[in-house]
């Protein structure tokens, strides 16, 4: 299916983004995006961009354990990823859910909508 | 925010129905509703009421560890909760994700166009 194989493409794009370019992370957002990070809410590219900079860390590095996807109503993908993160010198991976929902903006492009993380306690 | 409002009572609602009465969580779907269980897919009410009556287990305990909301482009709800389950006399619970688009029918009524279900191992 066609949005599976999107959705893989974007999951693989943004997590080696993020673990080895974290400031181009901002390009997938846009004005009315939303980001909720550890229940830190965010909205929008430039207050995204800010926060993904600020995150205390300086080396990551994501393992995707398990990821799924659907499309929705507006055209777009809603994505569950389960995966685990080391961060650092740290020697324990973290364990995460994150959701996303990709939808089109005018120019055809994919950007996220939607993101949501959580780590695992 | 009401959509806060909204996600949190639907939480509420959908794990105390399906720990007290899974064969009523049927009348959250509609026809175009889809269900991934464990990277198994259903699609519509009646596909999916059947893969959870189906489920292997008879007394189920859910525990909601965190859950987030965010609003979607249809006027939906998107949400993320992180939690455990106790099946039967299993005395250690499984720890899962699930995330959830909530949206409108032409009635009014919300129902769940997209379930995603994830045990984390």
């Amino acid at each position: 299916m066609e949005f599976e194989s999107i959705a893989k493409q974007f999951v693989d794009h943004y997590y080696n983004t993020f673990d080895t370019n974290r400031g181009a992370l901002a390009g997938l957002y846009r004005e009315n995006s939303m980001m909720t990070f550890q229940s830190d809410k965010k909205l929008g590219a430039a207050t995204i961009a800010q926060k993904l900079a600020e995150l205390p860390f300086q080396k990551v590095k994501h393992e995707i354990r398990s990821f799924e996807s659907q499309p929705t109503p507006n055209d777009g993908i809603i994505i569950l990823v389960a995966g685990a993160l080391l961060v650092d010198e740290e020697q324990n991976p973290l364990n995460y859910a994150q959701t996303f929902q990709l939808v089109k903006d005018p120019t055809g492009a994919w950007f996220l909508f939607n993101d949501i993380f959580t780590l695992l306690v």
